[in-house]
């Protein structure tokens, strides 16, 4: 037996978010690499444990999850091994051997995600599942000095979505920037967690910014007063992606 | 009564192409665009007539398409008036005046196709949809020499798909490169006019050339010879993309 950690993309499109749910009929990303996996090993009771529970329509390029296999197949032959049980909207795009108490939650010490927005005067038909389109032409260099108002602990009560159940809403970012890329601008967030909607609420938060409805300097006010109301919209799930997840590489050699 | 050229882009997946088929039921862009426009102008006898028949799953960022309309909406107008019409996988992104006289297909001058190749280890699902998928590092170089070859008045019956008839199988390619960009290697080629799978059967040669299996200097005996079986196989639909048609601007001042 060992502990196989798998990186994962995924096109989250087609799929009401990552977690498995109780209705067998709901199409999950984690049912379906489970039962991949399950035909793989040829065991029915193989269970997959995912590193973060992504939402309908967003994507990752750097999901994780592990499995406990007995199995002759090298680690390294499973990505390939796998594919042909997969749907083509995800694939398995590495197979590391970790340790039997490595978790991929509890270890995990930072992520990041990016969110993609089509800054364009008419929508990109090609781009509408993987981008928010926003005809209005962006303020980047605002946007940033925004986003670095988030960076560092902070109680982010105030971009988590009402609602959810947490012990806390302290969360540490360890960067926010906002990019040029084309016709495109990309907001890059690593933090050690995520509220619910956290990232969504940030870029919802930026495009005010960004449009001249909020200036950088109202930031530190929506953060000190903790309102989800003074913050911005929720942007779409499609122009999230789940880029990476980090581990403590000094204690398992992972990368 | 005024002549209306559009601009259109689309997601070619879900479509059997742009041209309108006799069975109703299958779905093609063009009839999505006439029957948008039908409603919008209220005018049930409305026909749409393209410029450019696109494949199954080939995408268009600049098709181009004519109506012939009595309406009071100011044609500038007309691309957010019929966007409540049509399906998220189309937009129309311009439309503007012509002549009476004006015809989409014959007045065409070039245009220009784009090829996505993702070549990378492991496929990325958020472009299986947008570009084929090449594991083995292309060798961009030999490539572009290989494509300047192709460059100029040549019959290209070796790139024709088998089958297809036409008067003539001479064409000029008037550009035809290949650029690296990030994980993507993109090949643009624009041209007087195309056979059917012109694109699509360059594109697979280009690949066995990035590839090794073929060298730049075959490409000129591959043309001479006129036999299909001597070039590469037809890249998927999937990865090519209608860029733009051009007309000639001194004649009807069009862009």
């Amino acid at each position: 037996m060992k502990r196989i950690l798998l990186t994962i993309a995924y096109d989250g499109t087609n799929y009401c978010g990552w977690q498995k749910q109780k209705m067998p009929m709901v199409p999950t990303v984690e049912a379906e690499v489970e039962k991949a996996s399950q035909r793989l090993f040829q065991d029915s009771s193989l269970e997959c444990i995912g590193a973060s529970r992504t939402d309908t329509g967003v994507h990752a390029l750097g999901q994780r999850a592990v499995l406990d296999v007995t199995t002759t197949i090298p680690t390294e032959k499973i990505p390939l091994a796998i594919r042909g049980y997969l749907p083509k909207d995800i694939v398995v795009t590495k197979a590391e051997e970790v340790p039997m108490e490595f978790h991929p939650r509890y270890d995990c010490v930072k992520k990041t995600y990016q969110y993609r927005i089509l800054n364009t005067e008419y929508q990109n038909p090609l781009l509408r599942n993987y981008t928010e389109w926003i005809a209005k032409k962006l303020d980047i260099l605002s946007m940033n000095q925004a986003a670095k108002h988030l960076i560092g602990t902070h109680d982010f009560k105030a971009f988590c979505a009402a609602g959810s159940s947490t012990k806390t809403t302290v969360r540490t970012i360890f960067e926010c920037s906002v990019i040029k890329n084309g016709e495109e601008v990309l907001i890059l967030v690593t933090g050690d967690g995520f509220l619910y909607n956290m990232v969504r609420i940030i870029t919802g938060t930026l495009i005010d910014v960004g449009k001249g409805k909020l200036s950088p300097e109202d930031i530190p006010s929506i953060l000190a007063d903790r309102d989800r109301t003074k913050a911005g919209k929720t942007a779409g799930a499609q122009g999230l992606t789940l880029m990476r997840i980090y581990y403590d590489s000094s204690r398992n050699s992972l990368t």
